[in-house]
C-alpha cells in the first residue's frame, strides 16, 4: 500500500462541479488500494477577492492580518473537498495547516516550512480516512497563522510527501494543475514542443527560474532536498504527466531537455569604470535596494579598467538607470549605456555536464539562421543567449529543433515503457 | 482602567464602511482610557452563502466539516476589523476562537464553552493592543474547530467578559446590535413600548424564551451564572441601551418589566386518559422524538382520569397529532382534541415574587376588554394567558397599558440619573 499526496490548485477546485471531479480523482487512487493525503488551494479567485476586500478596509494592512484573512480561502476549500469526498462514500477529514502539523518560521506572508508533525495525518490514514489539508499555510511555533507565499500549496504538498516518506512506500506527490505536464518549450511559442515523461529537479528548477510556470522553484527545491518524486498532471484529464525526480544515468544521455524564453529584457552596461575591489558590491547593492531582480551579469576587464553588463526585466529599466547613475557618480569615471529590446533564449539539461559541444551546437544553429548573439551566460546545466527581441521566438524554435526536442517526449515515454 | 468587551453582530460588520464605523466605536472606548476586547460575527450573509455552497457539494455535509467551513466567516471579519483599527492608529490583533483560548465541549454545530484561557488576551492587552476575537467558535481539547450554534457570538462575548472579570474592573460586556435596547414590548406591535434602562437576567431570559430576539437565552444564562453585566446597544447610534444585570432591591419594586406575544400556537389535548404513572413520560417522549418543542403544559385530574393539554407552534401541529395519536392507541382509552388559532400573551417581572395581585390585574384588564382567556400558566416571574389569535395583538396592548409599561423606561432612566 503506497501513500500518495495529491495537490489540487485553485482552478481545479474553482466551483462545486470541479470539486466533485477532484473527489472522483482522489477516490480512484484509493480504490487502487492506496492511502491518499490531499492538499488544496483556495477556490479560483478567492485570494484576489480577499485582497480586494482588505484594500477597502485599509491602505496598508499588516502582513499578519493579511495572513489571517488569506488563510480562510484554503479552509473553505478543504471543508468543501472533504464534504464532496464523504458524499461519494470516501471518509475524509479537513485540516488547517496548523491541524495538519505544519510548523513554519513565522514570517508572515512568506514563511518557510520548518517542520511537519506526522501524528495527525497518520492517525487519519490509520482510521481509513483521507486527510484534506489546507495548502499555502502553517502555524508558527506560537500558533500564529502564516502563509507560505507564492507557490505555497505546491510546497505544502511536497513537504507532506517528504514527511510521510511517500517514495519509500512507492507513492509520489501528484500536482494536479491546468497543464498536463512539463514541455520541452512553451507550447504557445513552439508548436511542436513535446511533453516530457521525466525531468530532473535541477533541470526543472532552471526552467522554473527561466519562467516555466508549471511549478514554483521553492517547491522543486524542497522536492530535491528531500528526494520527493513529483508527478505534474492535468486535473481534468487522466493522461500521464511529467515526473520530476532525481537525475538517473539514462537522463544524462540527453544533452538538453528544454528550451525557454524570457521575452522582454533590457541591458545595463557600466563601461570603463575603475576595476577597484568593491565596485561590483556597491553597484548590485544599489540595484537590490531599488527592489530590482538582476538576470545575468557579465564582466570584462582590461587591466585597471572594467566593464559590467547585466540584464533586467524591461519594466525595471527606469529604476535601474537611476541606481546605476548614482553608482557611477560615486566611482567618478566611466559611462552608462542602456540597451532595450532584448530577449533571452536558454537551453537546459543535466546532460551538459558530461557532453561537450552543446554550446557550439546552439551557437551554430542560431548563426546559420542569421540571428546575432549579444551576450552569452552559462551555468553547469544551462546556456543562455541574449538576442534581439524581434528574433526571439524564431530563435527559440531554432534551438528547440537543433536539439531534437520535438521528439524527446516520445523517446522518454518509449524508454519508460521498455 | 476598566476592561470592556464589545461584540458586533453580522449586520454591524456587513461591509467595509460599517466595519470602519465599528472601529471608531472601539477607538472611542479606548480613548476614554479603557482596555477593549472585541468579538465579531461573520459579515452579513456570509454564513448563509457558505451553507448554500456546502449544499451544492453535499446533500448531507457532516457537522464537523460544516464547522470548518462556517468558522471562516468570523475569521474574515476579525482580520478586517483588526486592519480597520490599525488604519486609524489602534494596534489590534485578530484571533481565532482557538487562539483566544476558547475551549469547547467539542460538539460540532452546537458546542458549549467549557473554558477560557486568559493568557493570550491578557498578553495582547498588556501590549496595549485590542484583541479582535472570532465569535461563535472555539476549539475542542483536541484542537477541532467547533461552532457554538445560534446566539454563539453573544455567548463568546459574555464568556470572555466573564473570564476577564470585567465587572470587577468597572467594565461591562457591550452587545452592539441593530436594535437600541430591550423594550417593554415589541415596538412593532405596541406603538408606545418604552426602552428599558435595565432588566434582570431572569427577566431577560423569560422574554428571550418568549420570543424577544435581542439576545440569545444561552448568552443571558451565561451572563447570569457568572454575573457579567451586559449592555445591549445600537451599533450605529450613541444612545444608552439596556443593561442586563443582577436583580437589585429597587428592581423588585417594579411588578412587570415586559409583555410578550407568541402569535401562532395550537393546543393539543388528550382528554379522559387513565392517570397512570408514566403516561406523561410516554406522551412527551413521543413528542420530543418527533423533534417538537412543547410550549406550556397543563394537567388536570379527576381521580383515576386525567386530561393533559399543551401548546405547540402552529407549524408543528400535524407532526404532533401523529405522535399523540400513537400514544393514545397505546394507553387504549381517551380522546384527542386539537385547537388552532391561539396565541399567548405573557407578562414578565421579578417583582411578582414579592407583589401580590399581578395575575388578577392582568386577568381583570383582559376581561374588561372582553377577551376570553383559554388557559393560564405561571412561573415565579411570568404569567401567560392563551387567547384567541384575533384578540392577540389587542390583548398585548391592553396588558402593556395595565402595567403602565409605556412610562417604565422613563421612570428607570430618571431613577438611574438620580
Amino acid at each position: 500500500m503506497a501513500i500518495f499526496v495529491q495537490k489540487f490548485g485553485g482552478t481545479s477546485v474553482g466551483d462545486p462541479e470541479r470539486i466533485a471531479r477532484c473527489a472522483l480523482r482522489i477516490k480512484e487512487r484509493r480504490d487502487e488500494g492506496h492511502q491518499v493525503v490531499v492538499v488544496v488551494s483556495a477556490m479560483g479567485h478567492t485570494t484576489d477577492e480577499l485582497i480586494r476586500l482588505a484594500g477597502r478596509v485599509s491602505k496598508s494592512p499588516s502582513r499578519r492580518e493579511l495572513d489571517m484573512l488569506m488563510a480562510t480561502g484554503e479552509q473553505v476549500s478543504v471543508a468543501l473537498v472533504a464534504m464532496a469526498l464523504e458524499q461519494i462514500g470516501v471518509p475524509a477529514t479537513s485540516l488547517t495547516g496548523a491541524q495538519a502539523g505544519i510548523t513554519t518560521d513565522g514570517v508572515h506572508g512568506n514563511s518557510r516550512v520548518t517542520a511537519v508533525a506526522r501524528a495527525r495525518l497518520e492517525e487519519e490514514l490509520g482510521l481509513g480516512r483521507v486527510p484534506v489539508v489546507c495548502g499555502f499555510q502553517g502555524a508558527s511555533g506560537s500558533g500564529e497563522i502564516t502563509t507560505l507565499g507564492r507557490g505555497g500549496s505546491d510546497t505544502t504538498a511536497v513537504a507532506l510527501a517528504s514527511a510521510l516518506k511517500v517514495a519509500e512506500t512507492g507513492g509520489v506527490c501528484e500536482i494536479f494543475t491546468d497543464v498536463d505536464g512539463v514541455y520541452t518549450a512553451d507550447p504557445r511559442l513552439v508548436a511542436n514542443a513535446s511533453k516530457l515523461a521525466r525531468i530532473s529537479y535541477e533541470e526543472m528548477l532552471e526552467l522554473a527560474l527561466l519562467g516555466a510556470q508549471v511549478m514554483h522553484p521553492r517547491a522543486v527545491l524542497f522536492g530535491e532536498r528531500y528526494g520527493v518524486p513529483i508527478h505534474v498532471r492535468h486535473s481534468q484529464r487522466p493522461d500521464e504527466g511529467t515526473l520530476i525526480c532525481r537525475e538517473s544515468p539514462e537522463m544524462e544521455e540527453v544533452m538538453v531537455v528544454g528550451a525557454a524564453l524570457k521575452p522582454d529584457l533590457g541591458r545595463v552596461s557600466l563601461r570603463r569604470i575603475p576595476n577597484n575591489p568593491g565596485v561590483q558590491g556597491m553597484l548590485f547593492e544599489a540595484v537590490a535596494k531599488a527592489g530590482i531582480l538582476v538576470d545575468d551579469i557579465v564582466q570584462t576587464e582590461f587591466g585597471e579598467i572594467a566593464s559590467i553588463s547585466f540584464t533586467v526585466d524591461h519594466s525595471d529599466l527606469s529604476d535601474v538607470k537611476i541606481a546605476a547613475s548614482q553608482v557611477l557618480d560615486r566611482v567618478g569615471t566611466g559611462e552608462l549605456a542602456i540597451e532595450i529590446g532584448l530577449a533571452k533564449v536558454s537551453v537546459v539539461g543535466t546532460g551538459m555536464k558530461s557532453h561537450v559541444g552543446v554550446a557550439s551546437k546552439m551557437f551554430t544553429a542560431l548563426g546559420a539562421a542569421g540571428i546575432a548573439i549579444h551576450n552569452i551566460t552559462t551555468s553547469e546545466i544551462k546556456i543562455s543567449c541574449i538576442v534581439s527581441k524581434p528574433d526571439a521566438q524564431r530563435a527559440l524554435g531554432i534551438v528547440h529543433e537543433a536539439f531534437g526536442l520535438e521528439s524527446l517526449g516520445k523517446l522518454q515515454a518509449a524508454s519508460t515503457a521498455g
